[in-house]
């Protein structure tokens, strides 16, 4: 029996709302000992007044020592068990640049590469094309039509580009065409089962039309293929949960990790003040609210401490709006740790906090690293996070009498 | 590999003596933000002392947010993973009311229901029966003969009976007759297996004759069964720990709890004081005693905030009585969380206290669940505590060499 079994099992409908508010890399390191985290400087007077009355505690988001990407650690606050839960190069991918993935479709991450006369990879970067350069010939792609189902063709970056292949009865378990290094050709695509291999069939036919449209290009005259994943089967909110939920998030990546859970990903905001607007005129249409804050996160992987500060003030200066809407159960979590003294994610664990009318307010007064080792929240693995958000909410009866 | 296989493996026989003491429902919540729980505001200057020289900690009963009934509540404290071990409901129904399933038994709810001349359900309840009036019908279905094995029918409350079927070969993995509506007649018992269609033809025999026994009754005169269930598979506190353990419970639920994991079921207590007095009577013939008491749990479930304080204190007044026996191991918990402020079972973590010679003694000097966030046993699952408590018992040798 797993987590869903149960939350399924013990679904209590009501008229409850949950916000979750996610600043990614949210948990952070002093920059020398005994100091404060990016967090604990910050000024926080609205937090802090949430941590009063709600309960703080610590997030792991995959299990302790593993620093997640975006990926696993989303899956982990949505409940997924990331070590269950695996998301494909491929798809994640595709779902970084906001393609949504529908059930069935296959993805792979593509790398224009540069061919010699033998068919031989000279370069396997087309001489690092520029994004300029390359994205138009990714629109070229996209016309190419195959003998069966869909095909979609997206640009990502310089070199780098996504194929999704759409139809019936596709698999997901294939061999890279991407030998690793130079002076060989590609390899061709092989599926490790019946599924794959009609997959590895329309990757060949796609190759092969693709080869003619890029033949007149001095660089980018070949593609290789690596990370073949298809869309991840995950249950969706409505289903483990009960609940009608909105994404509400700028980028991409996490507008995609929101669908691939069945949420509605809703607006196309810019901004966290356009978030909150959102937020409010669609209070009435959801029971639940992922509401994403990239730039704790990217403050973070640049090495900016005070950039990190600033944007958590900014964060918490919007606080007042979300509370104004009175919801049941309000969380402020990451997704992982971000500390600028690392410039990159890390293991450490999430400093979360949960406000509720039952969440057994903790002494603490200010949110922050220090308090949340001794909250009530106490230590948990990300995945209890949706559940106890649901008790929370009065959303699940007792298991067993 | 599962705890029990290393309860088993490093199991050490000794004379020690563990006693744990379950304060239903004990965890609690303040009535308003920052209060007191009700464990905090009760006046235990006995817990409190042996708070001073023992170590508190926090049980999840479940899993975080999952609110346990006291079935997987029981199962937890007593080691059983709660997810992996099922009580199926009539199994729990029986065991409810203090019947003792025997392996291969299998248990069904019923109800008495009122069949119209066509045979449909005119009344699923029949007519609501009471309890003065439905029992002594159950009685005589007791009186049923089958064509193998034996048959036990319990009345429970009202309309709600159950019926035991107990013969060799039994399985019970059976649909419902219960149509669950009325004006459609009662469905035939039927079996998902072998097994379980030999149960179906007993079910089917007891019905024909239990339709004979309540042809002339005004309202009581069908029956429908729901909630088939084999006794669980459950190895025994000797078989998984080596102790020889004594239940002393009041109430039916306990009783049945205790004996599905293999424990004696001693004696006849109406109070704790008659509890504490078989204690002190068996000393000698046990190693492991369960005391069960339930009013910290009814009070919590009315809702009454200084009845349950009051439960608490009485709970302090008998324990210089337990502890001039001198346990080894003596642990004050409960199977989960029935704060009064919620009328409810809830999912907070339980207090928990664990008081032997080597448990690393923690700073605090008054138990409450405030100090249990910061406990040396920390924050666990209940099925890890009775590996705890054979630890503290020194009744487990190391894990490999």
């Amino acid at each position: 029996m797993n987590i869903h079994t149960l939350t399924r099992e013990l679904n209590v409908p009501n008229d409850s709302k949950i916000v979750m508010l996610v600043a990614d890399g949210l948990g952070g390191l002093p920059m020398q000992p005994g100091g404060l985290t990016e967090l604990e400087t910050a000024k926080t007077p609205n937090l802090d007044a949430l941590a009063t009355r709600g309960a703080q505690g610590r997030s792991i988001p995959v299990c302790p020592g593993i620093s997640p990407g975006s990926g696993p650690g989303h899956l982990g606050l949505f409940g997924y068990d990331p070590m269950e839960y695996l998301i494909g190069r491929g798809a994640l991918e595709a779902t970084g640049i906001g393609f949504q993935l529908q059930d069935g479709d296959v993805a792979v991450r593509c790398n224009f590469c540069t061919l010699d006369g033998d068919g031989n990879i000279a370069d396997r970067r087309a001489g690092r094309i520029s994004s300029e350069d390359s994205f138009p010939l990714a629109n070229r792609l996209n016309e190419i039509e195959l003998s069966e189902g869909e095909l979609f063709v997206q640009p990502v970056k310089e070199h780098r580009f996504v194929v999704v292949f759409r139809a019936a009865g596709l698999g997901g378990s294939l061999d890279d065409t991407d030998p690793q290094r130079t002076g060989v050709p590609p390899l061709a695509p092989t599926g490790d089962d019946p599924a794959s291999q009609k997959t590895a069939k329309l990757a060949a036919e796609f190759i092969e039309k693709a080869q003619l449209v890029l033949a007149d290009q001095p660089a980018a005259n070949g593609l290789t293929m690596r990370g073949f994943a298809a869309r991840p089967a995950l249950p969706s909110f409505h289903d483990v949960y009960g609940l009608k939920a909105a994404a509400i998030a700028v980028y991409p990546m996490y507008k995609g990790l929101a669908s691939l859970v069945g949420m509605d990903v809703v607006g196309d905001p810019k901004t966290l003040d356009e978030q909150v607007d959102l937020l409010t005129s669609l209070w009435n249409d959801y029971d639940f609210f992922f509401i994403h804050f990239k730039y704790t996160d990217s403050t973070g992987e640049d090495g900016d401490f005070d950039g990190k500060v600033g944007r958590i003030e900014q964060l918490d200066a919007v606080m007042p709006r979300i509370e104004g809407l009175s919801p049941d159960v309000l969380i402020v979590t990451g997704d992982h740790s971000t500390p600028a003294f690392l410039s990159a994610h890390s293991w450490h664990a999430v400093p979360t906090l949960l406000v509720s009318d039952c969440c057994r307010t903790d002494e603490h007064q200010a949110f922050g690293e220090t308090q949340c080792r001794s909250g009530e929240l106490g230590q948990f693995e990300a995945k209890y996070l949706m559940p106890l958000a649901l008790a929370n909410a009065k959303r699940m009866t007792k298991f067993g009498a």
